[in-house]
């Protein structure tokens, strides 16, 4: 049985952490795992500016709110859904991502969770695991299953490596050519044709 | 993070063979695991039945698109996607589920496949692997889940005791008698507390 894992920021809706950078105009929350690769270092990080500038997660959640999922990316789900199965593996939070989950139709998404506090204070956070995406498909793969999996950064090179096949979506062209063996889509509808191509 | 593992026929959707048994009027379509316990001696056997009454993947399609969710397990479904994640396994096939998917929108499915002629005639199946629901769970605790299950039937038991936290839906009391351990729910909104317990 064939099975496609798509990454979730980049790839179906924007950056969660650009947008609320931009919004609370806190340059701070602009920095990526470019700038620090560790990510729960990252994480501790953003949580610490959070704290010091009184975000609490409701505020958070009303910028995620007023955010699309990419151009396309809606149809692309549903066209995809309809034709296989589909689960999102992302590095974001439960409590981040429900609000776009649900304008994607909530398709099934793995990723992480905040700890927050009953004032909406975020204390902290739980990563399923370590590598959790690369990981997730090696497990699918004990259960049977084909992957194909795409994802548009770094942090997603070894699940793509791990999947039957996989394939960057808009990535950095510097990306791509550190790792030339995995191929690249810049459109959804190209992207749809390289799964179709992988479940015939 | 929490993860709920469903059943299909007989939780969320009738059972598919025995509506194509009574749709098409063969009595020995009506056989279930529980007549053949072997799963691919069973499937071999109702593959055979469909060649020798010249019955084709088309004309079981047809019945299964006349086919409803039951009653509640869209609105059941469709409450429990916004408030956890699902992953529904089967033993059914990619092939008859797939009408039955977009009435329940399209939620995530890990099934079998079958091998389709051109012509429509159903030549053989793919079994995802053997044991393929409790493996399932297995790996999605390989992936840091935390995993409920629920289902209806002796296919379902390695599944529900693999889990974290399994329970019985509609299950006859003699299958809920031998194993006490396991709980039990009559209704969609009982299946439904007990999941709010698990998740909260």
């Amino acid at each position: 049985m064939k099975l496609v894992c798509l990454d979730l920021e980049g790839v179906l809706v924007p950056e969660i952490w650009i947008a609320v950078a931009e919004r609370t105009g806190i340059e701070e929350l602009k920095l990526t795992t470019r700038d620090i690769s560790d990510y729960s270092e990252l994480m501790n990080r953003r949580l610490g500016v959070l704290d010091r500038e009184g975000i609490r997660l409701p505020e958070i959640q009303d910028v995620i709110r007023s955010l699309s999922p990419l151009e396309g990316a809606m149809e692309f789900v549903n066209t995809l859904r309809q034709e296989t199965q589909l689960v999102i593996l992302s590095d974001t939070f439960s409590q981040f991502a429900s609000p776009l989950m649900e304008k994607l139709a909530w398709p099934t998404l793995f990723c992480n969770e905040l700890i927050v506090e009953e004032n909406g204070r975020i204390s902290g956070f739980q990563l399923r695991q370590q590598d959790g995406k690369k990981k997730a498909v090696a497990a699918f793969h004990a259960m049977g299953m084909h992957v194909f999996a795409a994802g548009d950064s770094y942090n997603d090179v070894t699940m793509l490596q791990e999947a039957d096949k996989g394939m960057f979506f808009k990535a950095p062209q510097s990306i791509r050519d550190e790792f030339p063996a995995l191929g690249g889509a810049e459109t959804h509808p190209e992207l749809l044709e390289g799964i179709r191509k992988f479940i015939a």
